[in-house]
């Protein structure tokens, strides 16, 4: 057997005790989120009335780099934590590239992806609060199901809205919410005033993320004792997520390497942030010239095609204004399996990192993210999530340049989830039945347009 | 956070160099297999027509304790070895039990089970004798992933027969399949003697495990460089699963304990073998008092209810004679949702063993494994396989004894896979539409009554 070693963990008082909050270092700090009526910046207490209050603490704060985990989300982690960093000795057979790939593979969570470390935290604080019940909306359903799971650990009642066409098309991950307890509801729907709303105009709606969103936040805000939760976009979403990065950096430290670059898909920046972010930290700090690449669908194309401006998080205009790169809060995104990365919108800390060049992005298109995962699948042996395999698709366009150079560049990407639940989509890139969708550039500068009306 | 070790891993370096052959060591042997039609015991060589000559070889050791394995295999057992040995904290505290539970968790592989063990070893020596192709049969589909990727890792062709009624209602392993670069055939087909004398007769026959066992046994027969291989029954296949056993044994120490129980499921042995015959080595060798349980479905109760006789290893009496704990190998077990328990009889050594009191057996009905799957899912965060669930069912009643009696024994059970392809059968458990099958005692004597006229 060779001696190289192929997985990398730490041992379980190895894991950091502390999250990264990297808006305490970044030189230009975000700017405030607006109140989407007076535009008035907000104040964490602003926030009360929709999440737990020590998130609302973690979203605002630009003073402290270092935030404890608490012991009970610690002691969760343990279940699965840390998740192994791995060499890519397969995918670099395949490519015959001399770069160094590793992934940090959070697909082992047993939900199935990274989404897990921010719902055990939301979870956990909800509880300390007095809260009994927690709500949310979800797509495909990986961050439904993490924040299910989360829910039933520490003892609260989930409430999902998922977008009514996966509701019916992903009946798996559904069952996966049920099965650790959760109420699950096809949105739109008639339980509250946003979805009936829209079933009254048009009863055949198969829904959307903003209308989930609306519905989850309704429920919130009518309900005692009941607080919303999100799996992406804000800032302490990413906040959580950096437990990936931190240990990546002490588990590169075992291989012995520091990556060149860090790849991440990028949806809302929650898996994105988590695994840059603490490298970040030396770019900024210490002036560490490590690339960071948000690898997003060209379909989708904000990052790369939109533009830096206050808008809406949600379709409807309920959410706080936040400055973003975006596509325009009415963007509707094609119907690409990457179901994650379906967002018109960045959070506010990558936008202003984007602004600022400490990273970039590149946009991918989605018959190359899916021959990315199969050759993935086959060289070492997971088969990807599709949002993940837009990650993998930059990780091999920058390995086969190392080919062509001969450089042994030091390659890391976060294996975000895996994707046993979207064969579907395998099923129909094999047959040769998917299509790339290209978004024009009149539609994007139609979507930006609107925004100069808001602020 | 509490100091308590939730997980334990082996360092590379300390994953086991060598398989526990359990028959060199074994008190009484198996009887030898027998021609199916002369009726005279078998050599290796009889074997070398069907198989890769190293593991006929291997199945019929009855010399050799210890069986290294290949570096090549070691260096594939890596991108997913070791497996985490777990404290089941989660559940222990559901059940208020004293007892210390413990699983290792075969989930993780890449393919979702403790199949990829064999696969790859089956694979590696095919490749190093010269073989360019490999078949196989598969029902839901779980070692069919593991022989498909296993294949592409060595550089073979597989093709797979797959149960027509699971090629139609389980679609995702078919998938997970083609992705890896399998050929997937729907059995019975058109494409072999035995698949079209069913067709001609039935052509909307559903399949069976016995026809395309058959289909792919002629394929191997009349195509060059073509073998056949099993992913469970046969002794090799259980040697190559002692990984999970040995490995076991060292994390056990690690958590400083000794197992008073070993339970697994059982379907036709490889799993229960795997993780059982490390341990009961000390049973036969220095007579430790450990208690070996294997799970078994009440709709298919082999070791329960079944005879110890000789009897074919499939459908239509073309494979060897073996000697083991049958139904008859025409009884046709009810379609539960485990579809890898679904089989007559039980591997040679194991029906040896169970024989001469080393092991016990117990049948558990359909509901009783789910509500017990569910409970493990709400307790650990990991959906398991519907055919796990036998073996976390019969560990939760040795633990809820526990708590009646006060003892706090060590329990340990192998998490054969996780259930994520499985999640219709937790819809309908949900729904309430989970029925048990019960076997009626005539339906077993009329069965085994047929195998006296075989010898």
């Amino acid at each position: 057997m060779s001696n190289r070693q192929k997985r990398f963990f730490l041992q379980e008082d190895e894991i950091p005790r502390q999250w990264y909050n990297i808006q305490a270092d970044m030189v230009t700090k975000p700017l405030p989120p607006l109140h989407p009526g007076t535009h008035q910046p907000l104040k964490a207490e602003d926030l009360y009335p929709i999440f737990a209050k020590e998130l609302c603490h973690q979203e605002m704060d630009q003073e402290h780099a270092w935030i404890d985990i608490p012991d009970e989300v610690r002691d969760m982690y343990k279940y699965y934590r840390s998740t192994p960093l791995v060499r890519a000795y397969g995918l670099e057979a395949a490519l015959g590239t001399p770069a160094h790939i590793y992934f940090k593979n959070e697909s082992v969570s047993p939900v199935g992806s990274h989404k897990l470390n921010s719902a055990l935290a939301q979870a956990y604080y909800c509880k300390q609060e007095g809260i009994t019940n927690v709500t949310t909306e979800t797509g495909a359903g990986q961050w439904g199901a993490a924040l299910s799971y989360a829910a039933k650990v520490f003892g609260l009642e989930a409430a999902v809205y998922q977008v009514k066409i996966s509701y019916e098309q992903k009946p798996y991950r559904r069952s996966i919410m049920q099965t650790y307890g959760a109420q699950v509801t096809a949105s739109p729907s008639m339980s509250t005033r946003a979805g009936k709303d829209v079933l009254t105009v048009d009863p055949n709606n198969q829904g959307s993320l903003g209308t989930a969103i609306s519905e989850a936040v309704e429920l919130a805000m009518t309900t005692p004792n009941c607080k919303y939760v999100l799996g992406s976009v804000l800032n302490h979403v990413a906040l959580h997520q950096t437990i990936i990065g931190l240990e990546a950096e002490k588990q590169m430290a075992m291989a012995g390497e520091y990556p060149d670059m860090v790849i991440a898909c990028f949806g809302g920046g929650s898996n994105f942030g988590g695994v840059a972010f603490p490298f970040m930290r030396h770019k900024i700090k210490d002036g560490k010239q490590t690339r960071f690449i948000a690898a997003e669908p060209s379909s989708c194309p904000k990052l790369t095609r939109g533009v830096f401006q206050y808008d809406f998080g949600d379709l409807s205009g309920l959410t706080p204004l936040l400055p973003m790169y975006t596509l325009g809060h009415n963007f509707m995104p094609a119907n690409i399996h990457a179901g994650g990365l379906r967002y018109h919108g960045a959070g506010m800390i990558i936008s202003q990192l984007l602004k600022d060049g400490y990273m970039e992005a590149v946009d991918i298109p989605q018959s190359e993210t899916f021959k990315a995962g199969l050759l993935f699948a086959k060289s070492e042996g997971i088969i990807p999530a599709p949002e993940s395999s837009h990650a993998i698709a930059a990780t091999i366009r920058e390995a086969l340049k190392c080919k062509e150079t001969g450089e042994e560049k030091v390659i890391l990407f976060n294996l975000s989830g895996h994707g046993l639940i979207d064969m579907t989509a395998y099923d129909q890139y094999l047959a040769g039945s998917l299509t790339d969708i290209e978004v024009t550039d009149e539609e994007v500068a139609r979507n930006v347009a609107q925004l100069d009306k808001i602020i």
